[in-house]
């Protein structure tokens, strides 16, 4: 089974990722959490070229190259062979963010997206996808204060520095992309505190995952 | 005008660079002179991934895919403002490398590269390529003497690790594009002596550039 977790910058993604893990241990349920870009150590340096602040002038379709070359090496050495050995593999971002943030929020053509995605990835849908739904000023309000009060987020990602309408292309794509596919998207609303955050999605987990190998 | 030098490793790319600008200096033309992967800023940042010596487990398809997003920050940065300007544009490494390295050498489908390429870079064809033909085991036992004699190369790429059969389907993936497109590429022996190289070079360069805008 393989969870996604999409939402804006500062919706709370990895909090709720240790939700996440959390109720899978309870559950008894092997799993893999990970993340794109990054989730590899070649990722890791492909996200580094990536979020650098100093890459202002990334061109939009080698930004989205970058993200696919990330995600066809996490897939092969990491989501891939953890599905093959029957874990749960959950995933902070996948090809939703990459259709929101490219596609939607950077005005790349959506089609080409997919095209590219079916030609390097071959094509793996998650089962579920949650999605911490969030209005980008709250969103990015969080965010900086993480920066401001964490010297481990000292330096402003190149995508928190987009201007704020930047963030509601992506808010709206996103939940474009859920309407389009309600049987996969469960929408949480990520404007509550962490508990009641974390509620919703315990129970996503239960109505989607128990039972299911 | 868009040349470009294509080679296996140790075949003289940079040197013969040189006999390039020099004679293209000589001929009172405007140029630039660049190489793929690397010709960009984010460009180098990508470079260093594909030339780590530790990313041996970097995916085929990752790999290419990190090519292609070099080369279009390269395009859209560098080599087209330089041609609309007006300039001749000499690469280092381009389009015939990826098919060669990726298509020939690791077995990546042809026709996907060609595809990936057709979405990504739109598809700009060189008008001259000038193409440093030499056999591996030479190409490689220079290759080892650059790296033992030069700390600034004193640690092998990923590239000059790979297999001897590895370099022999790169010679033979490049001549048979040569000979598929006769018209734009020129074959250089590239096993002479460094003076003899140069002027084959200029000979091709007189009969394909002088008199064209």
């Amino acid at each position: 089974m393989f969870i996604t977790l999409e939402g804006i910058e500062g919706s709370g993604k990895t909090t709720q990722m240790r939700t996440i893990a959390r109720w899978l241990t309870t559950a008894g349920r092997d799993f893999l959490t990970t993340r794109e870009p990054g989730g590899t150590p070649i990722g890791t340096q492909i996200r580094s070229v990536l979020l650098n602040p100093e890459n202002r002038d990334l061109a939009p379709m080698a930004e989205l190259l970058l993200y696919v070359a990330d995600r066809v090496q996490h897939l092969e050495t990491a989501v891939r062979p953890a599905l093959a050995a029957g874990k749960v593999v959950v995933c902070d971002r996948y090809f939703d963010a990459t259709l929101v943030y490219q596609g939607y929020a950077r005005g790349l053509d959506r089609d080409t997206i997919h095209e590219l995605h079916r030609l390097a990835c071959g094509g793996l849908t998650p089962d579920l996808t949650l999605l911490l739904d969030l209005e980008p000023g709250a969103g990015l309000a969080r965010a900086w204060r993480r920066i401001h009060a964490d010297t481990a987020h000292a330096q402003e990602s190149r995508f928190e520095k987009e201007q704020l309408d930047f963030h509601q292309r992506v808010r709206a794509g996103y939940l474009d992309l859920a309407g389009l596919q309600p049987q996969r998207f469960v929408i949480i609303d990520a404007a509550l505190d962490e508990t009641a955050v974390g509620v919703q999605i315990e129970a996503a987990l239960a109505a989607h995952v128990t039972g299911r190998q």
